[in-house]
Order: structure tokens, then sequence, then C-alpha cells
């Protein structure tokens, strides 16, 4: 590998486009971005960026501001999903569960495969950024 | 599943035990913690907490202060590794890379298996928190 091709190999993905990271691809891969940045001054819906994807796994950064699921909508998903507040706040709501559960900044939480779950909320006042790992 | 067991399957994961949250275990199992919380006064060594645990993946929480990777180690492994900083700043040597590149608050890299690399350095005036994903 030359060292111009060793130069691309380590990308921005400020863009958060859908990338193959898998070490299948190419063990001198790298990818480096910040999920903190590239955030529109709009945000009428929430923004889902897959910033890394394998067999096995698919990274997500979501952001969201004061958005929150549809009325009657449930998550029903087939893969279990562990998600991390990067900043802000979120309520989510369990199925199976007698109360909001409230996460901010630094909390996480693991949801297995179909357990339903719903946002009740997220902060109105800043931008609330998620890491989700769906596994 | 009565109200007792529903209760006692969202349980706190603040001690960072290992534990199996796959959903083969049980669609009910939820999972909640901070990352941000239960560190030592005194960190003579960095923390390693593996905080999700499944077949396909590995998800831990890495606390440094100030410490870096032994002269002459480099981390060599059979897994890709996606690594977030969630709190702090860090400088990564990759072994194929002429500069160190620096990493703060926010930032991901996502390492391809077998792609070598090594901890320069990490913050001395606070801790860094790392979100570490092996898969």
């Amino acid at each position: 590998m030359t060292r111009q091709h060793k130069a691309l190999a380590v990308r921005s993905a400020k863009s958060h486009t859908p990338l193959k990271c898998s070490g299948h691809v190419s063990k001198e891969i790298l990818m480096k971005g910040t999920l903190l940045g590239d955030i529109p001054v709009e945000l009428p819906e929430e923004i889902f960026d897959t910033i890394c994807l394998s067999e096995n796994v698919k990274i997500e950064r979501i952001v969201s501001r004061g958005h929150a699921s549809p009325t009657g909508f449930w998550y029903d998903q087939e893969k279990s999903e562990f998600i991390l507040i990067v900043q802000g706040s979120a309520g989510l709501k369990i199925e199976s569960e007698p109360d909001i559960m409230v996460l901010k900044t630094g909390d996480y939480l693991n949801i297995g495969a179909h357990v339903k779950h719903r946002v009740e909320w997220t902060d109105p006042a800043c931008d609330t950024i998620w890491l989700a790992v769906h596994y």
C-alpha cells in the first residue's frame, strides 16, 4: 500500500454516509468522525446516520431536538440495541414497564430484541445526540 | 412474567459487571447504567468494564487518567473496534500512519481488525471516558 492509499484510508466521516467498516473490507481501513458536528440549523425530523456497518453490527448517530415517537408508535426490532446519550436527555417508555425511563448525558440502556419501546420526549432546549449500536 | 420479575429485569449496571445482554437470554432484559459514575478516587491503572456482552459484540467502558500504552506496546486485535470519546481527550498512534491522531469529546474512530495502534497519551487533567465496541 502506497503512502497515498494510506492517506485515503483515513477519511473523515463528517457526512455520516453509510460505510462498510468491518475488518473484512480492508485491514487498513480507519474511519474517524465526530458525533457533535454536522447538525443542520433546521431539524424538522430526527436524523439517523449510519456511521459504521458490518455483517453483525450497525452503529448510528441519532440527533433529536424535542422530537418524540408518533402517538401509538412502538419500536419492535429484530435485533438488540444498545443506546448511549452522548448529549442532552430523553424519556423512554418500555411497554412492559410502568414508568417512563429518564436518560441523561452519559446514560446507556440495552434493549433486547422485540422489547417494545418508544421515545416519549427529548430535550426541547438542546440537541439530544444518541449513539445506537444494533447487534 | 410477574411484576416482581419485571422489576428485577431492569437493573442498574453501575458496578459494570459482565452481563449477557443479548436478546437470546431473555427478550425482557433491559440494562441501564451510566458511563460517568462509579469512578474510583485513585486510578493507578486504566479501568476496563464490560457493560454489554453478546455472541457478536462486546461493549466496554474504559476510564483513563493520564495513562498511555506501555513503551513499545501495540494493540493487535482479532476483531474490529469502534471507539468513542465520551469525555476527555487522547492521542492515538496508528502504526501505519505518520502522525498521532488526536481525539476529543464526541470523536469516534473505527479501527479494523489487526490495525496496530497504541495510546500515546490521555488528558492528565481529567478522566477520559471511552466507549469501545468490539465486533
